[in-house]
C-alpha cells in the first residue's frame, strides 16, 4: 500500500460543496454511510463520509468535478453486492450512489443490443426485456446492477456459452477523474480503431471512472431449453466429462459442479433430495431437436466416464427449482451453521487442472477442519469455495484467511488467477504481483496514474499510485 | 499530427549499435527496407532505415533497449499484409522483423488453447493443429501472422460465430517501450483481477509494445459443415435475412454478402458461374443433424424475404472452391482492371443500418463513376469496398480518397466505426476524433504517453503524443 492517508480537510470541503449543490440528496447519516461501505464481504466496514444520490450523467459529472477540485476520494455504488470489499472507503470520501439511474435508454432488437443506465439490476433488465424475445445472459449470484457487473468483470453460470461482461459490453459512457465523459466505443458489433477503452474500463472496479451508460449485447431467448442433473463418483470424473463435452463442440449453456458438502447444504436449504455425491447441473439451449441431441450426447459422455444416469427434461418448472437452488448456494452454505458468516472466494484455473485443484482444495479443507462447500462454473475452470466462520472467533477467521491464501497460491501455481469473477477489491490486492508480475502491475499503475493523476477514483483498489 | 520530426542522429546511433550486436541480421539494403515499409495499401511507401531480424523474445528485449537508449522509432513487422499503412516508418527508425519467431510453443487440447510465437501465420498454424481436431477460426483475407492479427484486432469470415482477435487472444507476452516483458494474463479462461491488458494490447498496432508470444483460444473442428449460396433480389432483402437469421438464434458460422460487381469479379477470376445478383454465402457448423436443421431453417427465412432458392450441401469440395473465391475477392477485384490498384477499405455499422449503408454507398459509387465491388461480413454489419484506381492517375486517386471519406462519414452517422477490421494505421487516423470524441482520444493519448513516454513504438499511428 502507498503511504497515502485520509485527508480530512479535503473531504470536509468536498462534502460541504456537495451539500450546497445537492441538498438532501447528500446523506451523512451513520446508517446510510455504513450501508454504502457494506458489501457481501468478510472485510470490516470502512464507511464513506457522505453518500450522494445521482440522478443523471450530468449530475455525476458535477459530483466528480466537485470532488476533483478538492482531491476527495470517490467510491461508485450500485447495489452493494460485491464480495471483496470493492466499496470500502479506505481513505474516506464520497460514495456516489447511481442506483436511481436505472432506466433502459433504448432497445435495438434488430441489433441484439440494449442501452441502459448503470443502476438497473440484472433481474429487472430481463423482466423489462421479456416481450422482445431477447435476454441478457450474465448472471452473477447476486441481483447486481449492470454498472457494478461491468466494473467487476462479472460472469456467472451462463459464461461458458455467452461469455462474461468483457464479452457482452459493447460500449460505455464513463465519467473520468477529470469530469470528462468518455464514450468508449460505437454501437457497431466490432471495430479496429484505437485502443479498446471498453475493455479497459470493464473490470477496473471504479478506479478509472464512473460508468454512466452501458450498451449490452443481448441473446435470443432459446426456442427450447433442456437441463438436468448428472451424478459422478468423484470430482475428477465430473471434470473429465466437462472437458470431453466442450472438446466435442457441444454448445453447453450451463455446466456447474456442486461437491457433496454443497449438495447437502442445498438439499437442506432448498428442500430438495439431490443425491449427495458430486453433481453436474447442466442446461442446453437451442431448438427442440438440438437440445435433445445435445442432452443425449452429454449423457453418453457421462456414462463413458463412470457418471450418470443423466436425467434431463425440457419442463421449465423443475429446471427453475434446480437453478434457484444453485443461485442460493451462498445462502444455503450459511444456513448450515447459523450465526456464521461465509468467506466467499473464487479462483479460476485452466480446465485441465480443475480436478486436481479441487481435489487438493478438498484435502486442505479437511485438514484445516473447515466447513467449506465448493460450487463452480466448471466449464470455465472457475470454482467458488464458501468457508463458514464464526465472526466472533478470531482464530477461525485467521484459519480461513490462511486457507484462502493457500487456495490462491494453488491456483496461481496451475496457471490460474486469484479470482475468476469476484474481482480484486481490497481483499485480493496482495496477490496481484504474484499473479501478474511486476512489469504488468507497473503498466497498470502507469495507466491509473495517466487517467487519474490525483488518485481520487476508488483509491486503495487494484493498484496504488 | 504532432510537430515531431525525424531524428537522424538518434536513428544512426541506434542502427550502428544494432549492427554491432546483430551483425548481418541487420539489413540496410534499399530493397529490404522498402519491402518492410510496403503493405497491401494505397499509401506511399515510407521505408525504415534498417531491418533487424529477431529470433527470440530476449533478442526483442535487447533491440528495444538499444532503440530506447537512442530514442529511435521501432516498427514491428510480421507478414506485411496490413491495409492502412501500419508499417510505414513515418519518422524512420528500425523495422523489427519477428517472422522467424514462428513456432508453436505448446498445444493444450484439454484447455482448447495454443501458445505460439508472433511470427506464425494463420494457415501454417491450422495445418500444424490439424491432428488435434482443433482449429483457430480467425481468418482475415491475407495469410497474416498471428502477432499482426492481434496487433490490428483482425477478424474475418468466421467472426460472426467465433469472434475476433479480441475474443480469441487469452494472453500475450509483450515487450514494452522500456524493454520490460509484460505478461498480460494467465492461461485460465477468465479472470477478474486487474486491468485487461490483453485487450489493451490487442488492436494497439505496435504503438504500445511488440508482441512476443500469444495464447489463443481454439475451437473443435466441427463434426459436420454445411454451406451454400443464396441469391437475393437486392441487398436490403439479403440484410433482412441476415438479421432474421441471427435473431432466431441460428448459430451461423459464416454469412457473407457479395454485391453484383463482386460476383462478376469472382466469376471471372475464379472461373465460377454464380448468379450475378446480390448473394449470401453461408456456412453452418455442428453435428450432421444440426447443420441440416440450421440450413433448412435459413432457407425458409430467405424464402420468406424474397430470396432463394438456398442450395446447400455438406460436400467439402464445392464449399472450398466457393470460400477460396471469397477469400480471393481482393485479387478478383484487381483483375477487373489490369494495371490498377485496389484501395481496400472497410467500415462497420449496427446490422440494422447495414442495408441502408450499403445502398447509399452503391449510389455513391455509381455517381462517382468508380468501379468498386462490395463484399462483407454481413453478420457483423461489416463490409469492404474495393475501389480500383490507376496509380498514375492523380485525379482518380483523389476521387477514391473523397469517396472513402464519405463512406466513413456515412458509417459514423449510423453509429458505426471507421474500420471494422482493417485498423487505423496512418490511413484512418484523421477519422478517429469524429468517431471517438475528444475525451476518448485524450484518454488514449494519456495511455500511450504512460506506456511509451519517449514515443518510440510505431510513432505516427493511432495517437500522437
Amino acid at each position: 500500500m502507498s503511504g497515502r492517508v485520509r485527508d480530512e480537510a479535503a473531504i470536509s470541503a468536498a462534502v460541504t460543496a456537495l451539500q450546497a449543490r445537492f441538498g438532501e440528496r447528500v446523506s451523512t447519516s451513520a446508517s446510510m454511510r455504513e450501508q454504502h461501505g457494506h458489501t457481501l464481504t468478510w472485510i470490516p466496514n470502512q464507511p464513506p463520509d457522505a453518500v450522494v444520490f445521482a440522478r443523471s450523467e450530468a449530475e455525476v459529472v458535477e459530483i466528480v468535478r466537485i470532488c476533483a477540485a478538492h482531491r476527495c476520494p470517490i467510491v461508485p455504488f450500485g447495489a452493494g453486492t460485491s464480495l471483496e470489499g470493492h466499496l470500502n472507503a479506505a481513505y474516506g470520501g464520497v460514495s456516489v450512489d447511481v442506483s436511481a439511474m436505472d432506466r433502459i435508454v433504448a432497445v435495438h432488437p434488430e441489433d441484439l443490443d440494449v442501452v441502459v443506465e448503470p443502476g438497473i439490476r440484472r433481474k429487472a433488465l430481463n423482466e423489462q426485456l421479456r416481450d422482445t424475445g431477447l435476454f441478457f445472459p450474465i448472471d452473477p449470484g447476486a441481483d447486481a446492477t449492470l454498472g457494478g457487473m461491468a466494473a467487476t468483470r462479472a460472469s456467472g453460470t451462463n459464461a461458458v456459452r455467452y461469455g462474461t461482461m468483457k464479452d457482452t459490453v459493447i460500449a460505455m459512457r464513463v465519467v473520468t477523474a477529470s469530469g470528462e465523459v468518455v464514450v468508449t466505443s460505437r454501437r457497431a458489433k466490432k471495430s479496429a480503431t484505437g485502443y479498446d477503452l471498453t475493455r479497459l474500463f470493464v473490470g477496473s472496479e471504479g478506479t478509472l471512472g464512473i460508468i454512466t451508460e452501458l450498451t449490452l449485447r443481448l441473446s435470443g431467448i432459446p426456442e427450447a431449453i433442456s437441463g438436468g442433473i448428472c451424478p459422478f463418483p468423484n470430482v475428477a470424473a465430473a471434470a473429465d466429462a466437462v472437458i470431453a463435452t466442450i472438446q466435442s463442440g457441444i454448445p453447453v449453456a450451463r455446466i456447474e459442479i456442486l461437491d457433496e458438502a454443497q449438495v447437502k447444504a442445498c438439499n437442506a436449504y432448498s428442500k430438495l433430495s439431490l443425491p449427495e455425491t458430486p453433481l453436474l447441473l447442466l442446461e442446453f439451449h437451442g431448438t427442440e431437436a438440438g437440445v435433445a441431441e445435445q442432452s443425449t450426447r452429454f449423457g453418453e459422455i457421462a456414462a463413458d466416464l463412470g457418471g450418470g444416469p443423466f436425467t434431463w427434461a425440457t419442463v421449465a418448472e423443475e429446471r427453475t427449482k434446480l437453478w434457484t437452488a444453485r443461485h442460493d448456494a451462498y445462502w444455503a452454505g450459511m444456513a448450515m451453521r447459523p450465526g456464521c458468516q461465509t468467506f466467499s472466494t473464487d479462483v479460476c484455473v485452466p480446465i485441465s487442472r480443475l480436478a486436481e485443484c479441487i481435489a487438493e482444495t478438498k484435502r486442505d479443507i479437511e485438514a484445516s477442519g473447515l466447513f467449506a462447500p465448493i460450487v463452480g462454473h466448471v466449464g470455465d475452470g472457475n470454482f467458488h469455495v464458501l468457508p463458514l466462520f464464526d465472526p466472533n472467533d478470531a482464530a477461525e477467521i485467521d484459519k480461513v484467511k490462511a486457507f484462502v491464501g493457500r487456495l490462491v497460491e494453488r491456483a496461481l501455481a496451475m496457471e490460474g488467477t486469484a479470482s475468476g469473477e469476484h474481482g480484486v477489491g481490497t481483499g485480493k490486492m496482495k496477490y496481484l504481483e504474484a499473479e501478474h508480475g511486476r512489469p504488468a502491475l507497473d503498466a497498470m499503475s502507469a495507466i491509473k496514474q495517466a487517467l487519474d493523476p490525483q488518485g481520487i477514483m476508488n483509491p486503495g483498489k487494484i493498484v496504488t499510485i
